[in-house]
């Protein structure tokens, strides 16, 4: 058996440590925080097409804390640890925080996460160590551990090889990201060797509709009624569509077309929406910040994105004045001081 | 005693009506709508730095209607009919609204109002009337007929001329808008032969900083202390200059930062913010929409105020739709169908 940590069981976090688990050939341990009495004493309420439905459903082992995962009577050491945490960067450091579960040259560490360029900082981590990178295609969402999943469940999963690393070492994170698959279930979860294409293709629909769904509190059906999505998410996605080009990544001609109707008939509100709904931090950086630091690396010119990107700077500002993150002096200051 | 028949009653309106009466020259006639019961129960309670503190004051007439106040016992002929309404071209036509108070070629009429492009329709409907164009500088509000003045109240008055007008009937209007700004009294209301200038003017603050607070719900100081000042705000101002300089309006060089710092240690919230904040529609289309146009007019690119606009009528449609204005069909539709 496999030992796997997992590190964020929101909807994918929870799905992904259920698809581990009745693999068969893997214990996982959950960090729960919130819902840790929740999930202890009724465990998980799960509907799902792929999974089953579940009621009281819990993982091999339930912790509050990352310290209490490693630190139990006889230490386990973890083969894999998955994080499907929100990737925020600025919120909190996710290569300091898996410290304590990552062996050297042992654990795996496989991210299942929106945006780009997050593995980067991992690797750097933990250089001796493999780091998988995974997209999720699926919907879902958890509220207070009941979890419905409303699209397939479809995990990509490729190894994050820098380019200076040895053909050997690559070999060896090919083979374990192909196991990973073979463990999650190779009906859901499927081996990439390309998995940036996947994370860029991603990308057209999480660093335009979600943005401008963010900013304007429309969902996804009221973009297309309002007009938004002809006059703004279509040229959005062009920007993406070249700056993913100019780093070659090439896809069909009609992705704008299929990821804009693929929210056809559906008032969906996406992630980073609902994010600013309920005033909790959202992916910018990895997202949509990211993204435009690939276009200025190539000198592709994104108005549109930057425009969004600062904007949703200024929301992600206001997000975090209401959890206490930044604060606003006394009024009567000259502003100058601060720009 | 002049005849002032007086549509609109928030700050502006109101303030207006309290100094057109203390001037002693006009019998202002006001239609109230939301606070009728109130206004004629209570009267308004007003604090004004220039126009002092009253409580219990009424207009010299409160009606419901613009049928009511042209049909009472003895019908009135209104000398001018003074609008400070919002500009909602698409919730309203202020030039059907009037009609029954404008007499052919004898009433004035007088737009204080926000944006440009907004006499035009005016005066394409009242050819044989005399438009004035007044641009408030005064900050105040009227919440339930109670009006707070927190600016110093400065209306700059200048007639509406087309180029097609004879000179005769151009000397006329500049005479009447003398004449209005004695009437409101000259130490708060100011002529102008360039009205249209003020309008541009007061555009660089309201086509950007209005829009960028609506979009991101932060208010003035928060713009500045998120960094949205230095890198959104102040590159759209450069954008309203240019399209203001192309239509011959020059401001001095330091414009922008002058509007910027206006707000200096405050937390302002901006009309079109206030507007999103509780669902009302907004000046979308005479402050930006009319701008843009005249981008358009002369060739000039604006990128930023286009974005804005577009994002801003997604937030349009729905305020729009809390208020039943336009609808949403139930889901299951191809929404290719309504783009």
């Amino acid at each position: 058996m496999k030992s796997v940590l997992l590190i964020g069981t929101g909807g994918v976090g929870t799905i992904a440590g259920l698809s581990l688990t009745l693999g068969g050939q893997a214990n996982v341990t959950a960090v729960v925080r919130s819902a840790y009495d929740r999930v202890i004493c009724e465990g998980y309420k799960i509907s799902s097409p792929d999974h089953g439905n579940h009621s009281g459903w819990r993982p091999y082992r339930v912790v509050r804390t990352i310290d209490e995962a490693v630190n139990s009577e006889t230490p386990v050491v973890y083969d894999y640890v998955v994080v499907s945490l929100k990737a925020l960067p600025d919120v909190y450091c996710i290569e300091e925080m898996i410290t304590p579960a990552v062996k050297l040259s042992h654990t795996t560490i496989v991210l299942i996460q929106n945006g780009i360029g997050i593995e980067e900082p991992l690797k750097k981590a933990y250089p001796y160590n493999v780091v998988l990178s995974g997209v999720s295609m699926i919907g879902c969402q958890n509220v207070g551990a009941v979890v419905s999943q409303f699209e397939k469940d479809r995990l990509i999963v490729g190894a994050f090889l820098p380019e200076s690393a040895p053909e050997a070492t690559n070999q060896s994170a090919h083979a374990i990201a192909k196991e990973f698959t073979e463990i999650y279930g190779t009906q859901f979860a499927e081996y990439t060797e390309n998995i940036t294409f996947y994370r860029w293709r991603k990308l057209v629909y999480n660093a335009t509709i979600n943005p401008i769904c963010a900013l304007t509190l429309l969902d996804t059906g009221r973009c297309h009624l309002s007009g938004l999505s002809k006059n703004l998410t279509f040229p959005a996605m062009q920007e993406v569509i070249a700056i993913a080009a100019a780093h070659n990544h090439i896809f069909p001609d009609d992705i704008a077309d299929s990821m804009l109707s693929s929210d056809d008939g559906l008032y969906y509100r996406p992630s980073m929406m609902l994010d600013v709904v309920y005033n909790r931090p959202f992916e910018l950086e990895a997202i949509l910040g990211n993204t435009i630091k690939a276009a200025q690396s190539k000198g592709i010119s994104c108005p549109t994105l930057s425009l969004l990107y600062t904007l949703l700077k200024g929301v992600l500002w206001r997000v975090k004045e209401t959890q206490g993150m930044v604060q606003a002096p006394e009024e009567g200051v000259k502003w100058a001081a601060y720009s």
